[in-house]
């Protein structure tokens, strides 16, 4: 045993490197933007809002055609104001499930008495388009499809085109979750067809968390008036604010909007969707690569596999102790994520935010580390 | 007219002095302390956290009584959680109203499909304890009764706790939407009965915006059970969850919460409610005492007047425009608040947040220079 502490990774603000499903290691920039203070009535936050609000339009290629409502609070409270503020009381949805969030879905819609039926796949399988269509047809009751872009439970991307496609052909409306996907995988509301989709700002845009938002329709949004069941998640009732104020309703979290402000301009840097998904295909293929050489296996076949969060299978070696590897790697500066499947025992690591190539090899080379440390035999074998 | 810029005040981040009720100007060590990136997961922040939770109800001596439920979002999201976790479906609400956020809370329990009654007095009058008495006495079907501590409508102290003795003695419970008071007025639990309290990060604990909490007692939150009609703004669920797993349900704000954290060492510091309030009240002495050397008149006596945000009635000078008297003061670093009221044309001016007598004697010397460039002869007269 070394009697010198191990050498630690660190962010450029000297804070661990988060290989989490956000929220996330963002630059410096986008967190100094936040060492000031601005008035939420004020010109000058107002202009920043109303650019952050017409410019994420274009991520989807819907300028002109969506409009942006915040929301303030985790991406859940953006998720809840869409199927609250969108599906009518007399609307009835299907509920793709293959993880925590469609479930999560479900749970809203539970309590907001919104009628519900799920279709639900392993954890590791996507839906079958073939099926969805099948569900459809035979219940005609149902208005709306809900569905989860990348399932971060896994890891998983599921064929949102293809789920796109089979409803709009049966005539329904589709809500999207997008969460974790948004910013880094393509979604072109040109060919795509939804309603509306929902994400926060410390995901794949690289912010601090704090705020959802929900780009919707325009014509869906101006349909959407006395559906909500709260005054704080109605889409409605803010969109309105906007176009007679262009404020909002309540106080919103101005330093997370103008890190948000921030974050976008470095997104759009880097060169949009392509980019910054780019970047993290890299690193999502660096991690799997240098995981695998190491003995561990994946949950997800690679076509499945999107790159945001990687689920690996837990190994059969009875030294490895997931606490113990854990607290390992939080020594060296990096924090991973525990598993949350039902379908194997496993954990996963992420590879969004501010991270690139260099620092997935520290991250492979501390794991490597701690293993030893553990006293584990590599290669190890999976305990799947 | 000079042709060089005015003096332009700046707070210790360049930023213009926030003279509204918040948010607020608040101090560079609460924003630097944003600089860095946790794991909403990991230890280190689940210690700031807990830190947070566990020292707010010692603001209302409530230590050991009273747990502390946050909610992402701004107040509102907090007081619709309140009302909404903790009033059950066969309740009724008595909402005394004077001003904006009464009429907010009576729309929460409207679209909750809540049972709820209102006394309503004018802006400039608090409730009288007799009829409310008598209110209670005539309908034994309400069992909770709402009340705004400080309404920022107006920038009127009501009174807190002759409304609490008396709902206590009709064996009614209370709720207080406590928002721009808390922290700056005194509120003992131990002295005064009610069963929750909201309020937020960015106002008297100088936070920034994006938190809001609920002080409950802990036989009340463990009674609210199903309640909740939404599943973001459920307190009992948020409740539970902490004591299952000590962490959100949901993605919090971290950066505002640990900048929340820094407000709290910073608040204690100051010597606590005290200390903070004392401050406020020479802030507001000072301020009134300057703008009726100038002619202004205050819409409401002092013994009315909380020390938080003061409303000036509209000067009759027809010389005097708003919209110029408030970009006059932001030129020179001021941002005031227009007014709110029905009962009076007026504008209000915030002495909360990181603001010093200095600051005001700034602010007087600010406004009468506007003044003067306005062309409004001084001492001016009142339209009232």
């Amino acid at each position: 045993m070394p009697s010198f502490p191990p050498r630690r990774a660190e962010s450029e603000t000297g804070d661990p490197l988060l290989l989490t499903p956000g929220p996330l290691t963002t630059s410096k920039t986008v967190k100094q933007a936040m060492v000031h203070d601005w008035g939420s009535r004020d010109a000058a936050f107002l202009k920043i809002n109303k650019d952050v609000l017409t410019r994420l339009p274009e991520i989807i290629h819907g300028e002109g055609r969506y409009v942006t409502v915040p929301m303030q609070g985790s991406g859940t409270f953006a998720v809840e104001a869409m199927l609250t503020s969108l599906v009518p009381v007399d609307g009835k949805v299907l509920v793709l499930i293959n993880g925590a969030y469609g479930h999560r879905a479900k749970r809203i819609l539970d309590i907001a008495r919104r009628d519900a039926i799920t279709y639900e796949t392993p954890e590791d399988t996507p839906p079958d388009p073939q099926r969805l269509d099948e569900i459809m047809k035979a219940d005609p009751a149902i208005t709306h499809v809900f569905v989860v872009h990348c399932e971060t439970t896994s890891g998983i991307r599921n064929p949102i085109e293809a789920v796109a496609d089979v409803v709009a052909r049966n005539g329904k409306r589709l809500l999207i979750d997008a969460m974790s996907a948004f910013g880094a995988l393509p979604l072109d509301s040109r060919t795509t067809a939804f309603d509306a989709v929902a994400a926060s700002s410390n995901k794949c845009i690289e912010g601090v968390p704090g705020l959802g938002f929900v780009l919707v329709k325009q014509d869906v949004i101006a349909g959407a008036k006395g559906n909500a069941t709260t005054l704080v998640l109605d889409l409605y009732d803010q969109w309105q604010g906007f176009q007679r104020t262009g404020q909002f309703r309540f106080t919103p979290p101005i330093h997370v909007i103008v890190a948000f402000h921030q974050a976008l301009e470095e997104f759009w840097a880097e060169g949009g969707v392509a980019g910054r998904g780019g970047r993290y295909a890299d690193n999502c293929r660096i991690l799997i690569e240098g995981m695998q050489e190491l003995g561990f296996s994946t949950l997800l076949p690679d076509h499945l596999q999107a790159p945001i969060i990687i689920t690996f299978h837990m190994p059969a070696d009875p030294a490895f102790d997931f606490q113990r590897f854990y607290d390992g790697l939080s020594d060296r500066g990096f924090l991973i994520y525990p598993g949350k499947l039902t379908v194997a025992d496993s954990f996963r690591i992420g590879c969004i935010g501010r991270l690139y190539p260099k620092d997935m090899h520290s991250a492979l080379a501390a794991v490597r580390e701690v293993l030893t440390e553990l006293g584990v035999s590599m290669p190890l074998r999976s305990a799947a």
